[in-house]
């Protein structure tokens, strides 16, 4: 579960000048990796330097720069002289918690979405990657090491002559966008599961703490919609981009909004399922109760009567001939089951003996 | 009812490049039919290669060509190469739990919607539908053998001069969307039956197990809402075509529109039901329990100052008058009497006596 | 109240060709009149064949030409032929259960619409009107015989010299549409009514049927809704049309388009009536429920200690002083009232005895 | 509080002839008042004929014709004549209950909206104002007589070379909208106050009718909301017109929807508030009766071990040693009294006993 | 929180001319600040009279006029008229509770918003803050002293050569509110903390005034969301200014737009979140309920069973063997004991012993 308001922590002071660059205080350690490639051949390397950027400047079809971790300010601050990104743009990728969005730079476009890192639902872990695209470059930055685009750099590699390598950095921008987008789909399955467990356990068990649960889940529902929604206009923009954006590539953002849509469509209808958690568990609350009294009507009404019968034999009248009767006693022992029985033939009849099962 | 979280599982890993064919684990076998007809002649056949199509094209003004079933993967291919359709497309093809949709390849249309393949609304059964359209072609994808095409089949058999074989394929391509479109009815009419006895259970039947059905049912309109309502969009853009609908049959699709109008009114109608059980249930459900709370009380008001009453006539007192008259103990009793008659008669007054029925 | 789920039956077999006419298998029997009129003459007749029809074309300014009953589907075929109206539109004559909608084949509109027939809201009964007009001619068909036009025949019959006689045959669609709207609002009136007396059954009947019955308002509710919303819209299309509507009658139509936002505001404060009857009903069987508890509560809080105390001196030990002594049992009894009055007048000092009324 | 239903009767038969003019049954006697002003003079008079407006027609820049009560129909059919106003709406002016709206009649607009004639939120009585404006006229009618529009008579008579007497009818119309509108300022306080002390009995009171009200204040809330909402459109369109709108008074007419805006702002808030109530009451009502379950539990669970052990000693076994034994009653009675203290300290540990206040 | 209903109290009579300057009775006394800066050089006073600011005007690129307090209407009105402010723009400055909005007159901006004075959620104290923007010049007023800008007081005074001291009047403006709005998030941040501890009480304290401080959270958030979304679109005007916004600020702008997106963001998930409070509590009342009710149930079933028996042996038959059996009383009291001890175990298989915490 996302936690609880921990979100919408934001670093900087209220009045910093607009463009200023300062690293989270919890930043990883930075670590740059870059990959060269065109249709014929391909390099790739990790950096110790960002200067060692400019042996591949120029020289290269196309590059990818892959930065993990934001805590070397000073490095990311080089790479966005280097390449004139506009400083807005590089501070919103120090700046966690960004709302997914693109902006288009003229000759760059920045686009910032976020990654799910883990699948697994209880714990959805979310990661900020901010990518920019110019001319034969694409430059991503992500929070933490470790992302979902081993596949993208395996294609990069084998696949000389392949559409990846053969056309330019749209379309790698595009593989990357696609890519993430696509493990979220894993990530939401698991979540279902977890929505259908919390299902039994709204139909099931008590305990007040599974309302707590169903609120909790229509937050992270709430959170994964608010870092998938934008990106659909988003996604429009960058396809709509006249001169970054070539024909064929379009095609293929159409296809990635196609996912976004899917993925949208399965956010939706996993938020209207937990609304109706909320009704399933107060319903099975009210059913509860309903149980409870019917145990106590039935004991009521079974032994009320009873007592009241044996009341009246204890009193201290002296006048009481059925005391003297021989058989009294055995009389009324048997009156007393007779009436017994009927009361429990009679709670079968209208059926809340049978309905009272373990709650 | 549509099993839960099922339905989103993708089978393609996240990375995959795009356009890539990949037969899903449990696709039917492919079998492919063609049916070529003109305003005077037509003919049909079952195919048990790809290459003879050959045969066909270029010989008939229209050529429909429906494949059942998906696992054939290189015919799939292979047709897709005949006539040129887009990758992407074809991919869409073979992933199922497409959104409805329509998109367009320039010199080809391509359509994806759900086929409702039964209407027996406990088990709402969803089939992929995918219909590529071109200049004198139609192709269709389906999931599985088994459609509700069979009315437009005899229709060309039979139609020699009619409207049908007179025409394009952009009528043919109407033709089968309109029947699919018409096959969600039946399934409706069943559903609004199912509705009833929803609310038959809401009303009378106790158990939690109620509310999860109609939680269930919510979600299987949620369901059928989202095979229905994109198809709206997508027919306005087919209807719009330029270059492959002729004006007579952008008629035609406007009726059709109608339909899918008319169908998501019955659809919102039956999700305003559905919100209208949870209400039934739960006031239903506090209803039963006012009953129960009412026997209890009963009881409880009736024998609670009779017992009292017999209670004081056992104390061990020495000096207790009553005791030792003659009649104490009839005058007594008769006084018990009375006042149970008398609380009776109160509750009867109030109406708790009337309304307790078999709950 | 609109029957369950029956609302939604189409006889039509998916797959059928469109522009099939099909009667209903229960239709009305076939009834035809005509009204010819001009600025200064007016002729009426009852048809006995379509064919008499071709006395008045041609010789009149305007032709209303009335059918009521679509079984005869050969005339009403044949009356198609004879104004070259679109078979598309016929079929959606025969068609019951259509939207209301309008639509424009270029010499002729086609517009839909639901009339009321009672103002009882029991049983609104809705019966669907489909109107053509063209040039000089207004063909209008109703489901059944009886409307509410009566008042425009009149006014045709003694109307020399008036707008309706002067004016051509887009003031008759006028008037035909603008009488079938108004004719809603006692309907509604009584509808408002209705609401009253649930209103007053939410408060103070118990029984779960009020619940059911409150749904079904709303479902009412909202079929009335689907009959008028799409009026606006219809309306403005109609009010647009450039060849068939002429300036005049234009301001007229937006009068009627008032008529029908002020029916829909009217709606829409019913639907949130209807809803909030719900949380009123609800809150109803709480307040109930309470009452039946603080019954159940006061008789026990009263009688138990009582009880007790009794039980206490029915105990058989040797050794209790207070059953020797003298007054011991007159102590106790009056000990005992002192207690129970004391309860009362505690219970009364919370409010719980006078908050306790006829429930 | 608006009365149920009474508000949507609508006088006219359907199928009157539209632009018939008739007087409301109950329709307060007509007055006819007209203010004469421009830069430098002005006179104002109680008309007794309509023909005395003739008088001053042409001879000053400005009118002013003021008519409260619409039952003269003659003399309000006169005034139409002689200003040329529309019939259709001067229908409107006569029938009651229209959604405030403004109509563009070329030479002169005519606007409807609701006039609050109190500010005592208990019973908020509105009054309908239809407003004609042409070149150099403003001609208003209202249902009653008592206006809030004092304020801008005495700038009228004492205005001499300021705005309003410099000014053309447009910049009368802008004043009479505006007052008009900051007149619901002072009745939405109210309001406000009334939803005060609803929450209070929400929170505090028992019984139903609270529900009942609450409703009520939705309703009521609901019809403001109808009587402001439109005029937003409404007075755009007017401030939009050419010919009639000064550049000038456009600017104000500005400022006059940003009161309007501020309107609906609180309406929005004060039904979030109402729907908020329904919440409140309930939970209320489901703590009122938590507070007396546990006063029958807590009754029930000290006096229940007491009775029983008291009826252990009742029975009347020969060999029951403790009966016998010189301080058995004592030790029992000691043995109670301890069970019954530990019992309330539990009951005070789980926090039962302090949270039992006067319900 | 914000106090109930005092928030819409308008001071002005309804009727008084537009453009009327008149001070809030309780407004604070009023302070003018004046910093004249260029990119080399600044100055900065405290004013004592209007007249002063002459002295500075045309010699500096760039005033900052900033005034606190608005009680001094005669100084306030003399700014208006040096600078040519619009009145209405002047009269809406005065008029506390005003939309954040943006309007343009021309050669000036003016734009009115909420500042907020302090970040204590549980009483958010909101400042109207009104600015007016031309050529050179920014003049802003406030309500009170104190407020959130002095860090651009402080950029402006050490910021010789930097983009503040170079850039012009726009921004300036931008720079304005910005810090207005970033200062908005440690606010939010303690309302979430808040949002937390409500959650806590919602799920464990009793009581109905937790309900009422639940409505109050929400109607706070409702007032904050009214304070921002107006921001949004008032942005987008202001940053489409042709004359006064310069190319470069508008960058930034947009930039300010995506800060104001991320508070509503948060606003509407904590909206969300306060709408599941109701759910949680709702839910908790209900599982305090079924635990009285578990308690009352247990003790009753396992005490009535045990008084009846006891009572059996109270009666005073005369042939009740039992009764003279030696060790008939040990004997029964042993059954009783295995009774109750059978109880309790059902009790705890059916899980109600074990659930029954403290509530």
């Amino acid at each position: 579960m996302v936690k609880r308001s921990k979100h919408y922590r934001r670093k900087f002071v209220p009045g910093t000048p607009p463009g200023t660059l300062t690293a989270d205080h919890d930043a990883s350690p930075t670590n740059i990796q870059i990959m060269a490639y065109g249709p014929d051949s391909f390099t790739e390397a990790v950096l110790t330097s960002v200067d060692e950027i400019r042996d591949y400047l120029g020289k290269w079809p196309n590059l990818w720069i892959n930065v993990d971790g934001l805590s070397n300010v000073p490095a990311i601050s080089a790479i966005g002289q280097m390449f004139n990104l506009h400083p807005l743009a590089l501070e919103d990728t120090l700046n966690l918690h960004q709302r997914p969005k693109m902006e288009d730079y003229g000759d760059h476009l920045f686009a910032v979405c976020q990654m799910v890192n883990n699948s697994d639902c209880s714990e959805l872990d979310f990661e900020q990657v901010s990518i920019f695209m110019g001319k034969g470059f694409v430059i991503s930055f992500q929070e933490r090491a470790g992302d979902c685009w081993n596949p993208i750099r395996e294609r990069i590699r084998r696949g000389a002559g392949k559409r990846l390598r053969l056309t330019g950095s749209d379309y790698l921008l595009y593989a990357l966008l696609d890519s993430t987008i696509d493990n979220f789909f894993p990530a939401m399955e698991n979540f279902g599961d977890h929505l259908d467990s919390l299902e039994d356990m709204a139909l099931g068990k008590p305990g007040k703490e599974v309302m707590a649960q169903i609120q909790n889940t229509k937050r992270t529902l709430y959170g994964i919609r608010r870092a998938v929604w934008p990106l659909r206009e988003a996604l429009t923009q960058i396809a709509a981009h006249e001169d970054l954006m070539t024909a064929e590539t379009r095609v293929f953002m159409r296809d990635c909004q196609d996912h976004i849509i899917q993925l949208l469509d399965i956010i939706e209808s996993y938020r209207e399922r937990s609304s109706g958690l909320v009704d399933i568990y107060l319903s099975s609350l009210s059913n509860r109760m309903n149980e409870v009294m019917k145990v106590l009507a039935i004991i009521t009404t079974i032994f009320m009567p009873l007592t009241f019968i044996a009341g009246i034999y204890g009193m201290n009248f002296e006048n009481m001939p059925e005391l003297h009767a021989k058989n009294g006693y055995y009389i009324i022992m048997s009156a007393m089951g007779v009436i017994a029985v009927l009361m429990i033939i009679a709670f079968r009849r209208i059926g809340w003996l049978g309905s009272i099962e373990k709650s």
